[in-house]
């Protein structure tokens, strides 16, 4: 092992209800601004960001963890509920910077979906919901998609050396899109 | 990235409320006769071991996830409250075979401590509430500690690659133990 101290333990409180996590190191905040680029419908974008004076789309909750192999680096995701057109409100998804590495997603609160791709062209969604777990595996591009009506707020956790990698997603987005239409979710 | 077809995503139920994990694909069980060493009064674990019909003292719930690097094991790690005498129930503890490997813990229910060791003689305790994420860093040895009156129920993540090792643990135990005193949770 290591000659160096080793890193100190930590504890940090999550509310198992809301998904509130207490004094975040860092707060990424995701504005319908930022979205431009990732839906079917621009002008529908631009009526929000301009009606609605440029509302938060998502926040993430972070604490300071090594970047680095071994490391676990864990968030809080909160993405608000919402539609642009009839498309459901989503993140703007990511690959791994190291592409070989997963994520697991424990939904606390909401409803939705997560939206996964493979360079390869395959495209799969799996059941967000309080009390669900996903397991992203390695070389899996993932968005979140929210088809409810409150948050939809999920506890993160990856690899310390994953990485953010946006890759081809601004300029191909995903295969398939989720939608509300007539109150029913529809991937399409 | 790899040319292989990457594994498949999937989602497993997990309940916030118990931390009951829906169709674990593995579960470890040990009993109290299994502690063997671990506790300061050997005979008050024997008294149990009789008495008791070797109940079990800790599950542990799994699903099949390959255990190498850029993969998440997840686990839930259900510890059962009591005590050897007055040492409040405990895992056995564990070091990572990949020594330089974390783990997260967050905690569903119960009541009581992560307490976790370097080779180097630190020794540090931290609370485990409802509510409350560890971060176990690299090199630490880590087990749980029940000092309540329920289950003590956590979600685990850790590297893929991570396995375990107990080490000097059975030999040496940890620098200090927790004992309930007139009701009062001790370290010492």
């Amino acid at each position: 092992m290591s000659q160096e101290t080793p890193m100190q333990p930590f504890a940090v409180d999550i509310d198992l209800a809301s998904g509130a996590m207490a004094d975040p190191d860092t707060v990424i905040t995701r504005r319908a601004s930022d979205m431009r680029g990732y839906y079917a419908d621009a002008d529908a974008l631009e009526r929000i960001i301009g009606e609605q004076h440029d509302p938060v789309h998502y926040e993430v909750f972070e604490k300071d963890i090594p970047e680095a192999p071994g490391h676990l680096r864990i968030c809080v995701s909160k993405l608000y509920p919402g539609t642009v057109g009839r498309e459901c409100f989503m993140t703007k998804g990511h690959y791994h910077t190291v592409s070989g590495t997963a994520e697991i997603y424990l939904c606390l609160q909401g409803r939705g979906f997560m939206l996964m791709k493979t360079k390869q062209g395959a495209c799969l969604a799996e059941r967000m919901v309080r009390n669900g777990m996903v397991y992203v595996p390695p070389h899996w591009a993932h968005r979140s998609v929210n088809t409810g009506e409150e948050p939809l707020v999920s506890f993160c956790v990856y690899p310390g050396e994953a990485g953010h990698n946006y890759g081809d997603i601004v300029e191909q987005g995903f295969p398939r899109r989720v939608y509300l239409q007539n109150g029913e979710e529809v991937i399409a």
